[in-house]
């Protein structure tokens, strides 16, 4: 089986070093030099272009960093057109639902399957090939890149059918770890503001009915002034906006997220978009008490 | 050591069950005629008054159900005036920091003793003794107290010397109870709008970094139409109510809170106040499909 992997940053060279240590054959491209001196350094193929990449290839991995670009590389730099006839095109990167929907349409439309497989579990589960992957395919599809999604994750979940609803289950996990992650921020700030100490606080909640997994894993860098950065505030100043899109492609009424969503907005907007995710707290710490650092 | 219990609702008539079954001498009073027979028969000595229950006690236990009640038992029915010369008042309820700080002042000026403590666990805590309380008081106050705290939680923390502090923390316990609730309902309810069946959406989200506490224990409950009431829509109707009464004391911002407190707010306005708490999904389908059960 020939593999492409496009995309090749924090989440792709991971991913991509464990197929190789899976022992497929893999051509890869990114589009930043760096990432693919990184990819040959590991023993992958790397092309000069995607299409290039794709050439002949039975299934296409696209890690890239929004939909717009997978269409990009799709459509614009030819790497469908250069897949073998039957090849199967497997989109891993977070996108709106509608977007993965008209993408496994133009696609479909070749001939080619169309596997929508968004995952979770970061970095950290990108490295010890622990993702949990949400798969939406005809089963048929889907059973031709299972091997290569083992050599991923360990949870595989098959949600659905239609191309577009591994989206949606994406998008409802990011939602969730969004507003978990502010309201976390938006509680510590206040026990912060009335004067109760924060690690107390977190202490307690972390052992109660109030404890989220964001809680326990956040919390602990909310209360460090400038944390080392594991995930980035503007990661979910895309996800919550993917969030917020695939709302508004349905029409429906997300409140929390939408609430969310604008204190990391202003946390990027004053620059901080390449800080840790829990210092979203800034914003509530300058919201509340005028300075960046609850206290 | 005589203690006196004013409060013998659903938590109250628990926890001095627990009290009488630890061996304290317990007179308990409430306003309602059936609690106080409940309490009678499970061996209290029941009174005709809050003030006949506080008579001569060395500690008085309010579980009421605002600090409004509080006052009225403290002060209007003499309650307080009945209490030993150096006895202690202690009040477990959920009530917003001012209120208590300021009833604190007033039991303190009369030369008794003051410990806010109020608890997290719910009613299973409250029957299991394995409540979480959280201490507000002077260390020498806090210690004569302590052997009946014992015997109702089994996580007992001093989070500071001053009255109030150990409402601020229930208060930041509430404010992320409540909005993990309505997220969940939040991101559940969006599921089922796009077509993603729900159930798997809950298995896929309770093991990733999407989980809490409340989507594991809710969550189960959102997809049933009419499932038992563990905790009513009302209880965070009041709860989320004082999150926000805590924030406008100090008038801090907390744009999450506000935005579940509205969620759980009109459940109730429909005439949902005394449903399951996991019902807040009522509104998000009535919101966003027009229907109260998201399908």
């Amino acid at each position: 089986m020939q593999l492409s992997f496009i995309g090749l940053g924090a989440m792709g060279s991971l991913m991509a070093r464990n197929l190789i240590g899976a022992g497929f054959a893999l051509r890869g491209y990114d589009a930043w030099p760096a990432a693919v001196q990184r990819f040959r350094d590991k023993g992958g193929q790397a092309t000069a272009s995607a299409a290039e990449a794709a050439q002949g290839a039975d299934a296409l991995i696209l890690m890239v960093v929004s939909a717009a670009q997978a269409e990009e590389v799709l459509f614009a730099s030819g790497a469908l057109e250069a897949l073998a006839p039957d090849g199967v095109v497997v989109l891993m990167a977070t996108c709106p639902p509608g977007a993965v929907r008209d993408l496994a349409q133009r696609v479909q439309a070749t001939g080619r399957g169309f596997v929508d497989a968004p995952v979770s579990g970061g970095t950290a589960g990108a490295d010890a090939a622990t993702l949990s992957i949400m798969v939406a395919a005809e089963a048929a599809v889907f059973d031709r890149v299972r091997p290569v999604l083992r050599a991923l994750g360990n949870k595989i979940f098959h949600v659905g059918t239609e191309p577009g609803q591994g989206a949606t289950v994406k998008v409802v996990n990011q939602l969730l770890c969004g507003v978990h992650i502010a309201v976390a921020a938006e509680g510590m700030a206040f026990a912060s503001r009335v004067g109760v100490d924060p690690q107390v606080v977190l202490e307690i909640l972390g052992g109660s009915s109030a404890s989220s997994w964001m809680l326990k894993d956040r919390g602990p860098r909310m209360i460090q002034p400038d944390p080392e950065v594991s995930s980035a505030i503007d990661i979910f100043v895309k996800d919550l906006g993917i969030v917020l899109d695939a709302g508004r492609e349905v029409k429906a009424a997300l409140p929390l997220s939408a609430a969310a969503y604008q204190m990391f907005l202003a946390t990027s907007g004053r620059g901080d978009g390449a800080a840790d995710d829990s210092q979203v707290i800034r914003s509530y710490g300058l919201l509340n008490a005028g300075r960046a650092a609850p206290a």
